[in-house]
């Protein structure tokens, strides 16, 4: 734990950077191997290594590239298996754990958490971040961050940002507008950085709007330090520096990996000759020993308790699966019946994605030995199909739909290998294996009782899985301990209250960002603007196959009352959920809001609070949700900050985006989001001002419509076309003999603007 | 016409130019009046009217803001209309008409055609535009700009560029990416400048990514001058000058409307003193003189046939009706047979839209005498609805249901109102007013036989329309004869061969640009970026109700024999066309494009071509269509030019974009697309290049792969993501210790730069 001590040990440290000479600063921003920074008069080296969600650690010697084996490590579900908990709390005891990991092997940083924005189900690190909504993916990483920095160890908020593909990931520029960056792209990272202050960024690989998120100063210094107070250190990620020079005058800290001897040294140069201003190489160096004494501060002894590590991945693989369909009750399984277990990944399970976050795990799971110790009834078991293409693949389908037909149920594994997936390049499609979806057509023509498991680091088109199997569970990826996990859900040890944290659409052609991805020369336009995810899908009101929070269970709640109470922080919204149904159960309450009007476009809703609670058969609470004010606003691009605007807000708690249950309006104060009148100001604009319309009908007698040449008569259409007319052109190009020129309206302006201003 | 001897005279009067004061100079960039220059020491006045579908001609004295009644003019089919007789030779005679009426009225410019693309169904001004298609807008555009300056009247190419609505339009930023630039928003202008040479183009209100079109040096100078060789003068809308020596400086000639002196002076000003450039007030001056002496040159006494031109309009009008559905060939009408006639547009038809375009029409056929001169049964008539809302609608339905129940076949005039969509203001949504839906339903109860004509100049959502009417007649606005018209298509005297030149959607909803339209805060992102109309629905393989080119007959025609012939110049494209129904009809063949393998992202198939035939029952014909070169191409935003890629091009011959008869591959040789390799080539690109694979294999024994820490194992993803490292970030990242430096590398590009150059 950092204590007041160790703060003061801190700057201590921080303080001495100051007596460095410019080599030693230099020196500083650069690793000194793949995993290590540079020990430097005092400061001492920090090792980090990958994660998130499991702690990738290799011994270095030998090893500069990092493509070595690792130690074993306790493999958690990745983020997109956690983010499906919804449960803040439960990221936050897997961040701590982390940090036990971390620390048992010396490290200082972990690389995580991912909280980039699932803008396409075809990017292929989509596993390693939480959700399509930045609120969600905002307050699980706010947890996962203080979880494991509450262990001493520092976190790394990454890919800074706009890193929402892999495809040309090193060189692609992210076009994006300024409201999208701040509402869509940037949001989480805002709420991280505010709220849960992680010791490291790391900037990522691409660029946003042509430039380097290395060399980023709009980025890395105007947000992230100016306007969030960032207090720590920015890391490149491995490799994304282009001009190191470039990147510290912008506000990068320390390049990564090492070693970067020519770097620092291009870096003492710049300083020298005046190119590199010097206080951007003390601000580095400054940052790298503040994280080298928050990392001393922070370290501990600590002895892993592997298995209670691993009890704590089944806990949250538990939490993580969506129980997507469970037509007529099929789950849970009466364990006392026989169970037909078909498909590869009942055996090797997929249970984490593939590149830099790949973990070796301490033990995994078979997804079929957790089945059969949990089922009573006999359970057999059927390839089915064979992820290489070696096998003869209609002989392993036809002992499947042997193998089916002979049991009273049959649970269908099927998903991606990890050859169809993986850091480093995105998927071309989201579909199922046609080879899977043949296996699945057979069994269930010979078997109706069929529950498909889906395993996958990313959003399927599962369609057609819904259309034949009558029970779904969604997998996602769940760590070494999914195995135990899907046995617990399917025999209901273990009653689902997951969500889907991204929208499964019907088509892939129905993705907001379909025709926009993943881009072409080096540059990706995000055409889709704000509507990402079920933004976009509900603003077109498009039908999706499971919307953005699905889940369903084994037992059913019902919801009541829905109460909001304003104040100067936001609305505060109680809710009572009731289970209705005969099983204890855990239901994840949302809340999404809109505005009844607005300046701006907006999607229909957006989610801005949720909480979940655990209820025993009958019982009933009130569950109360904070919903902050700062959620409400949207980034005003003139006004360069966020605005709320005032006006009623429709709050709707619901089980889902779609499943939307009560509803209540709610008046809330704006803030002040006014311009001044200027000559480009329409006579529309200053008409709906008082004091304009006030000062206007002094001034003018009439006014003078116009169109390109005026129209037929002064009708409606008329009055609406001058409506539009800036004042300035209305003097310019048609007051013509008029008497009155640019001077006086701009008088006749300042006048309604000082009164204005006066009222405020 | 204009003859050598007059573009002699023009030449004279502008080498007058360079005799003039700098206050004589400036006066000639500024109108005189609100539809007239300024005469100028031997520069006469150029007098110009609003068309384009008519001369809407003002008398001058005592209305300088152009409001009041214009002279009687025929009223052609506005281009909504006009576009779907897909039919260039039409409008070239419609041009050519247009020409004789503007001369007997003095005039030397008229404003028009209207080319912006139909981005979005709801923009109000979409009834002057022709299509959502570039090809199609250009190819009529060219021949209506060589009929009317065929007949010694200029044409005004409007409204450059990138005026795609109403909301807001004299202050909106168009933000638009360059190659949708290119590729959709200036095409058209491209064609009509390069093939028809227009005497004037007219710039819009609104600025293009940041800057108004009348400032905006690059839209005026650098690409319509510079690129397109444009020769003629650049007018402003009328008010859309913001700052006129700004404009001068851009590329703007003449400001209108006047009087501008106080704009005049500001330019000797600023001439004077050095903030403008001398040359840029002399070649807007010249330009204002060129166009005075095309003028004068092509001047001609001409006495206008009403009739002739009445009989014209009905011509185009029928030609410009689409045959939209027509089950169990309910068209053409028995004319012995009762005919009820339904709706307030029989007698009162919409024919064209509201705002500067508005004609004073010499005569108005009534569709309901029309038809009642047509058919020989009893016709009577209903008004079924009220436009304004001012009779009791209940009443007014019940006379309509009896009314045509008594009858054999019910005609229902069906559309919307002058005052639901004009100039100025773009609609909210596109739907038939409730009222008329409700009239529909109740008529389609009571008499099964009923035709619709829908008369309006934006697409309608025409799906309960088409979910209840027998038959449809898609009428857009169609122009004073368009009653006649309409009549000649019931009964079958003409036999309909108009195609829609937009989209009509299931639902607005599905509009590409839906979620993107109109902006806020006076910008709009054109976030569909080229997926414009139906490039848009295509790509996304979305149902519509009737695709772009739809358009039936009552005949049928069969497709055969697609024959392609590449040369230097494009494809020549034979089809055999054989009409096997049982009456004589036209048909228009369309082509379309696709490329098989390209790098960057293409709508699945572009219009490339089109033509038509008239055929007798059983006849057949070879139709053959160029396809040129420059219609294969995409911009390329890093060459910043066009780009033809080589390879295996699909072309499909059909009726309409989604009635795709015939399709064959042809091979075409590639432009040179190649760039220089740098640092930030990756792997990838160098060793997909032949040179660069020899290069890089002699300069290296083997690669370093990474991730952000690298991976695994050197597997296949590895392999992937290590193709996407640019070069020079291996070397700085992932090389130190290897010996190899920036500078080595940077050779070695060199070196392969050089052996491919030299390969060209």
């Amino acid at each position: 734990m950092v204590t007041k001590g160790s703060e003061h040990r801190t700057r201590a440290s921080e303080d001495a950077v100051g007596e460095l000479t410019p080599e030693q600063k230099a020196a500083l921003g650069g690793g000194a191997s793949f995993w290590r920074t540079k020990a430097v008069a005092g400061v001492s080296a920090v090792a980090m290594s990958d994660g998130p969600h499991g702690v990738r650690f290799q011994a270095e010697a030998g090893d500069h590239l990092g493509l070595g084996g690792s130690v074993p490590a306790t493999c958690f579900p990745p983020a997109v298996g956690l983010a499906q908990s919804w449960d803040p709390e439960l990221a936050r005891r897997v961040g701590a754990a982390l940090a036990d990991e971390a620390q048992a092997v010396g490290l200082g940083v972990l690389l995580g958490p991912g909280i980039n924005i699932k803008r396409d189900p075809r990017c292929g690190r989509n596993f390693e971040y939480f959700s399509e909504d930045p609120y969600l993916s905002g307050r699980l990483a706010i947890e996962w961050v203080r979880g494991l920095q509450s262990g001493g160890v520092g976190a790394s908020l990454k890919h800074f940002a706009v890193n929402n593909q892999e495809h040309d990931r090193m060189r692609t520029s992210a076009e994006v507008d300024q409201r999208t960056l701040r509402e869509i792209y940037l949001r989480a990272f805002e709420r991280v950085v505010r709220d849960a202050e992680p010791w490291t960024v790391m900037c990522s690989y691409n660029r946003i709007n042509g430039v380097y998120a290395s060399q980023n100063r709009w980025l890395l210094t105007d947000v992230l330090r100016d306007t969030w107070g960032f207090d720590g250190l920015v890391v490149s990620d491995w490799g994304a520096v282009a001009d190191r020079v470039a990147a510290v005058a912008a506000g990068l800290d320390l390049q990564m990996p090492g070693d970067t001897a020519a770097d620092d040294a291009a870096v003492v140069t710049a300083a020298s000759d005046g190119r590199l201003d010097a206080s951007a190489v003390d601000r580095a160096a400054r940052a790298v020993a503040r994280l080298s004494a928050r990392v001393d501060a922070g370290r501990r002894d600590v002895t892993v308790d592997a298995d209670a590590h691993h009890a704590l991945a089944r806990e949250a693989a538990g939490r993580s699966i969506v129980l997507l369909k469970n037509e007529n009750d099929l789950l849970p399984l009466d364990t006392r019946r026989s169970v037909a277990v078909i498909g590869a990944f009942a055996e090797d399970p997929r249970y984490q994605g593939g590149g830099s976050s790949h973990v070796t795990p301490t033990r995994v799971d078979s997804p079929l030995e957790e089945i059969r110790a949990a089922v009573d009834g006999e359970v057999t078991f059927a390839r089915g199909f064979d992820t290489g293409g070696m096998a003869d693949a209609g002989a392993l389908r036809a002992e499947a739909v042997r193998t089916a037909a002979a049991a009273d149920v049959a649970v269908v594994f099927a998903g991606l290998a990890a050859s169809q997936e993986s850091e480093g390049f995105d998927r071309d499609d989201i579909d199922v294996p046609g080879d899977q979806l043949a296996l699945l057509e057979e069994v269930v023509a010979a078997q109706s009782n069929t529950v498909v498991v889906v395993s996958a680091g990313g959003v399927l088109r599962l369609a057609p899985v819904h259309a034949s199997a009558r029970a779904i569970l969604g997998g996602a990826l769940l760590g070494q301990a999914g195995g135990g996990a899907i046995a617990d859900v399917l025999t209901g040890a273990v009653n689902p209250s997951g969500r889907v944290a991204e929208t499964f659409p019907l088509r892939l052609e129905d993705a907001p960002s379909y025709p926009h991805f993943p881009g072409e020369h080096s540059r990706v336009r995000y055409g889709e603007g704000i509507f990402v995810g079920y933004r976009g899908y509900d603003v077109r009101g498009q039908d999706v196959l499971y919307p953005f929070g699905h889940g369903l269970s084994y037992t059913s709640f019902g919801y009541d009352g829905l109460d909001l109470a304003v104040d100067g922080e936001g609305i505060l919204a109680r809710v009572t959920v009731t289970n209705t149904g005969e099983r204890a159960g855990r239901e994840v309450v949302q809340l999404y809001a809109s505005v009844a009007t607005s300046t701006v476009s907006r999607a229909p809703r957006e989610l801005v609070g949720f909480g979940s609670v655990d209820l025993e058969p009958g019982a009933s609470t009130v569950i109360s949700v904070r919903i902050e004010r700062r959620d409400l606003a949207y980034w005003d691009d003139r006004l360069n900050r966020w605005v709320v605007e005032g006006g009623t807000y429709r709050i709707e708690a619901g089980a889902s985006s779609r499943d939307l249950r009560l509803g209540e309006d709610v008046e809330m104060d704006g803030d002040d989001g006014r311009l001044p009148f200027t000559l480009e100001s329409t006579l529309g604009e200053l008409m709906s001002d008082p004091v304009g319309a006030q000062a206007l009908g002094e001034a003018f007698a009439s006014f003078a419509p116009a169109g390109d040449g005026g129209g037929e008569a002064l009708g409606v259409d008329m009055l609406r076309m001058a409506a539009s007319i800036p004042i300035g052109r209305m003097v310019r190009g048609f007051g013509a003999g008029s008497g009155v020129g640019a001077a006086e309206v701009q008088a006749l302006l300042d006048s309604i603007n000082a009164r204005n201003s006066a009222g405020d």
